[in-house]
């Protein structure tokens, strides 16, 4: 199998993203290989030779994805038998002519800890922990958004999504059968915060394997209540005018996203 | 100030990874405006209609970041009045040269719930939350890997990012008080699984402020008692040959690259 891989004097994350964005496009599979932080020559030296050794024991050229800020590192490692993708690079001299300043390399800078709303997406995350499944419903103030939703249909997963990748304090609450009794009315805890509630659904088949894997033959795990909880939430959604989504075909990414771009919500993080 | 537009008919994560990659190596301040989900003609035009309005407020040409995978919908936005970065289109005629196959772009294929790992990394997500802070230790046999660490040392945040990105399962468990005693020692319920854990530890004066802004004048932020924490786990960490990164100069991104590169431990999403 050919390898791919992804080197960076920092966390090697964007040369991933670059790379599987790349590959994801065709259906061969590959091994990858990621190496970060290659802060010294030798280090350089290391990673050309397992470039080496894997084109030795493949007979296949590996792929080499990397972004390197160190000009004598980045030597090295583009004399590698590989083949090349120093993706950057390439924009960096007509973006300096489209700007009209000069680059200024520092290393490191888009995943560190320097990265000024860094502070920001930890607070967040916190937050999202703090209220996470209805378990805090005192700071509803501070929260940019409520996700509400049955249990099991992506609020949590989606708020950590939001905190960790945008810096957005997101809450999010359970509607229980408790909430529901005859008809699922707007708790009054949420209706204060009505502007702030986002609602997830799911289709029930989808709802009832998801529940399935965690109890199975359990009434909570039932199509027919799947259903009953679903018909409840859909319901309120459309009475309260909540802005909702159906998460059943969305990864977390995308329910993000969509989240954002539905509500207008702004990021704290770019 | 001039903007930047990252514009996709999928989520656009990889326009604005790369975007921001580029941009972070300039000092100047952009207006960042992300548009997901170009998914018609009309949305295309509507977005280049945006572009054009900036152009015409700013004086200044935005960039474009676009990931798009549908034909027609591609080249209506790569009509706009904006200066285009088109960045992945390029390498994808010489890479099917090298690959000897040609691409098959299918539509979100990345950031997607197709994507095969989703269901691990959403497993690993509950995971982390189930068992994070020490809430549960009796699920450790199924832990990729246990962070361990006084309150505030960054294992939780670090904790969900490594399930998040990397579908890696990771316990955390908080060195209290209780556990140290007159001298801190591995509790029994972390010593059968020695070889899965891993030590965070952070320089005194940083905690000592973190920690303040939770519970500012505690005896449990002063400087004294962070002091006399960090000093116990990182006796224990070398007493016991603990893998152990300081987190104090690090990002949750740059401390999960390290953890991975230290351990070996192999992640279950690339």
């Amino acid at each position: 199998m050919r390898s791919a891989f992804y080197i960076s004097d920092g966390t090697a994350i964007t040369a991933e993203v670059f790379g599987h964005a790349l590959l994801s496009l065709f259906t061969i599979e590959f091994n990858h290989v990621t190496v970060p932080f290659v802060e010294t020559v030798e280090q350089a030296e290391e990673v050309v030779r397992k470039i080496s050794e894997s084109f030795r024991d493949t007979g296949e050229r590996p792929l080499v994805f990397y972004t390197i800020v160190n000009t004598e590192i980045r030597k090295v490692v583009a004399k590698s038998v590989g083949i090349n993708y120093n993706f950057l690079d390439q924009f960096v001299a007509p973006l300096e002519k489209v700007l009209g300043v000069p680059a200024k390399p520092e290393k490191h800078r888009t995943h560190s800890i320097h990265e000024k709303t860094y502070d920001i997406r930890i607070d967040a995350v916190n937050f999202a922990l703090a209220n996470d499944d209805g378990s805090n419903t005192k700071d509803y103030e501070q929260a940019d958004i409520i996700l509400v939703g049955v249990s099991r249909s992506g609020k949590t997963p989606t708020s950590l999504y939001l905190a960790l990748q945008y810096g957005i304090k997101a809450a999010n609450y359970p509607f229980t059968e408790d909430d529901m009794g005859d008809i699922l009315k707007l708790p009054a805890v949420l209706r204060r915060f009505k502007h702030k509630l986002f609602g997830l659904t799911i289709e029930a088949n989808r709802l009832h394997q998801i529940r399935s894997e965690r109890r199975a033959n359990s009434r909570y795990a039932s199509l027919q209540q799947c259903r009953m909880e679903l018909r409840e939430v859909e319901n309120l959604y459309r009475k309260e005018k909540i802005p909702c989504l159906n998460s059943t075909k969305y990864s977390i990414e995308e329910i993000s996203a969509k989240i954002l771009a539905q509500t207008g919500l702004q990021r704290r993080k770019y």
